[in-house]
């Protein structure tokens, strides 16, 4: 795969879209965003402050699937060598999760040590425990292919009912990785089709997700195409049973390893799916920073509403007698709160906090003690909202897909 | 699909099986099985009584699917000729519901005359109204394909909303003929995938014959590989949503007339699956002849064993009063009449009737005026099913897979 990525300079371009796109909306965030949610407690109520490390980030790639259906020989094909730490196995071999990243040189950072690197992304991992971190480490190497894009390869899910009690909560571990990963591959083996009660738990704990699932129908050329199609079609009818949405997940059939085709009758085909997963993952970045984009400007928008929010209901509260019962009082009518701001200060209803949440979360807090909101911090987030983000956003050409310049040598 | 028809005397032979099996069942059902259970009305408790008309049927195959997905042209494919009265066009054609049978000459006999000819099993249609039968018919020809099973035609099912009213119970009439086909053949149009809200309440509606579902993807040769793969995967996808069961129902992909293949990429491919769906048309009326003989012993088994029971509960009745009372209790203790009967006659309980069912149906029925039972004609009945049958499955030889007979040309 590293073949065409030597010689693809787009592929470069596409990854420093990404880095620029990162740390401006980083640098935006530390000067204009995190001030203000932090003085109006938005961590409270809606989701936590960001750290260095959720922008360090880079898009993630996690492959899941029973064991043994080739998902670390997949990273090896990918990458174009092994990466530090790396088993390879017709048995289940890979016991833990592997976040696989670029950097200077070979290194493998035990779990542990992982999610306290505040450079990386991993810290909410520890809330999974002693057990969990045992099971998960991160293999760093120098990699052209890693430049854009960090691979999780995950321990195989076991058939039937072997499964052995792992000592954490698998599922959920796979929920945090499928949260924060851009893309979600499910390998499967089309010479030993399988689909165990846990895979399909798995695959169920990814809801919410499902945009970001693709299907990899590995090792297509060890059954003759008959037998590949009744495969691929058990494939779908179960998979459609699995995942909610109408929409079909995209499959890609091949062999994904460096080995000559066993049964070469689809060669062409293999090669034009290998051709457009390779396309896909290569525009992962450029998706990912649009993604990021589009979150950190709804981020900014409902910190604005909820400044005003705050500071109008704190110079509402009575300075000595009866905080208690204004308060109550302003909960209650939330809804008219609202309606007042929107109107007062032009913003989108839209924009506003669902109220049944935030009625919820006043009810135990105390606004009487949250500072005064200095309009000019408004007029910088305004700012930002209509110069700052706009210029980063004319960093992202318009996609196009780049069908040529991907193909294979 | 004639071609290899002419030179398979298999075929011939399989199509004789069904016949002699048929007979067979009729004249026994006639002489030993309908007489009891005229008399102990197992009709009022399970199901109607068998006419002529319901041996007379050949295993029958209905064709379903959007308009224009080419069900009509299969059938002339298939037949190597015109059925009489057959439409073929892009717009929707087919009108109404047109079983071809096999006859000594071309003809067309309009619904409200099919369903009245007791030689032919479309009698109950007549339940679905005038307005139904003026959109079914009957179209006979003499055809070595039609020897062994009857062909269902049916009106293309509309996309999307356009849904004028058709005017009868079109879902009902699905079910009926769902009910009575030994197979159902989806078509779908591989360059046009739909399956439109009307065409899935029709599966639904076919529900219980689920494993009578074969799937055929038409037209297969009228887009790309890739392409195919997608809408392959797509109805896969979709149709394991509407059909319950985790068995996947067998798909032949191809491409269903005699025009020669626009894409001939995949052309071992469509051959080798046209040759597996004339090879399962063709072992139909082997399979049917199977199921038939299994029907016919189940039915004669639960005769049994309702005339022990019926004439068992007239023989506890009092001859002047108290008979109420008496049936009151007698039905409630139906568990230890069971137990009773099964340990006199050596009848196994899984050969009785569901009590709750059997409770329903006594509770308005006057058993006091059946007749007594005389012993002579289960002993017939038992000799019917130790000697009789036994010698009927003899002539179905064991199942193999006729694959060199029954390959093209
Ligand atoms: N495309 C392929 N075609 C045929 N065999 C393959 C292919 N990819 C991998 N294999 C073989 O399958 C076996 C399992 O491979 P691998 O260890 O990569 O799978 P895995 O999904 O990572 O398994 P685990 O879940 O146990 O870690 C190995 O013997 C490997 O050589
Ligand atoms: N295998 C095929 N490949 C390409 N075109 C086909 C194929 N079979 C049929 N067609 C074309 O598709 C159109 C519809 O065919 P046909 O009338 O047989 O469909 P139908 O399913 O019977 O439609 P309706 O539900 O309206 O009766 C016709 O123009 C026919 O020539
Ligand atoms: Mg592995
Ligand atoms: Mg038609």
């Amino acid at each position: 795969m590293l073949k065409w990525l030597g010689v693809n300079k787009k592929k470069q371009k596409e990854d420093e879209i990404f880095d620029s796109v990162r740390s401006g909306l980083q640098s935006m965030y530390k000067q204009r965003l995190l001030p203000l949610e932090r003085d109006f407690k938005a961590n409270q109520f809606y989701a936590p402050l960001l750290t260095d490390g959720d922008f360090a980030s880079k898009p993630m790639v996690m492959l899941l699937g029973q064991y043994s259906t080739g998902k670390t020989t997949f990273i090896k094909h990918f990458l174009e060598r092994e990466y530090p730490g790396l088993r390879i196995g017709p048995e289940p071999t890979t016991d833990r999760f592997i976040a696989v990243m670029d950097g200077a040189h070979d290194q493998v950072i035990p779990g542990n040590a992982a999610v306290v690197d505040p450079t990386k992304a991993f810290s909410q991992l520890s809330n999974f425990g002693n057990n969990f971190l045992a099971r998960f480490e991160v293999s760093v190497m120098p990699s052209p292919a890693l430049k854009g894009i960090t691979l999780i390869d995950t321990p195989g899910v076991l058939s039937g009912n072997k499964q052995t009690s792992r000592g954490y909560d698998f599922e959920g571990v796979i929920k945090w990785f499928g949260d924060q990963s851009d893309l979600i591959l499910l390998i499967f083996d089309a010479h030993k089709l399988d689909i165990s009660d846990e895979f399909r738990r798995c695959i169920q704990a990814l809801r919410g997700n499902d945009t970001k699932i693709r299907i990899l129908l590995n090792k297509a050329d060890m059954v003759n195409t008959q037998q590949l199609m009744r495969v691929y079609g058990a494939l779908m009818w179960s998979l459609g049973k699995v995942i909610p949405t109408p929409e079909v997940a995209r499959v890609y059939i091949g062999s994904f390893w460096d080995q000559p085709l066993q049964n070469d009758e689809n060669r062409k085909l293999f090669e034009a799916e290998a051709n457009d997963l390779y396309t896909d993952i290569q525009l992962l970045p450029r998706n990912a920073a649009v993604r990021k984009l589009n979150d950190f400007i709804k981020r900014a928008r409902l910190a604005k509403t909820h400044c005003y929010l705050l500071s109008y209901l704190r110079k509402q509260m009575p300075s000595v007698f009866g905080k208690q019962q204004k308060q109550k009082q302003l909960i209650q009518n939330l809804d008219g709160v609202y309606r007042a701001l929107a109107q007062e200060h032009s913003l989108p209803l839209g924009d506003f906090p669902p109220i049944q949440l935030v009625q919820d979360k006043l009810a135990q807090f105390d606004f009487s003690k949250l500072p005064k909101l200095d309009h000019k911090r408004i007029e910088l987030l305004d700012e930002m909202l209509s110069h700052q983000i706009p210029n980063l956003m004319k960093l992202i050409p318009a996609e196009e897909r780049q069908t040529e310049e991907a193909l294979p040598e």
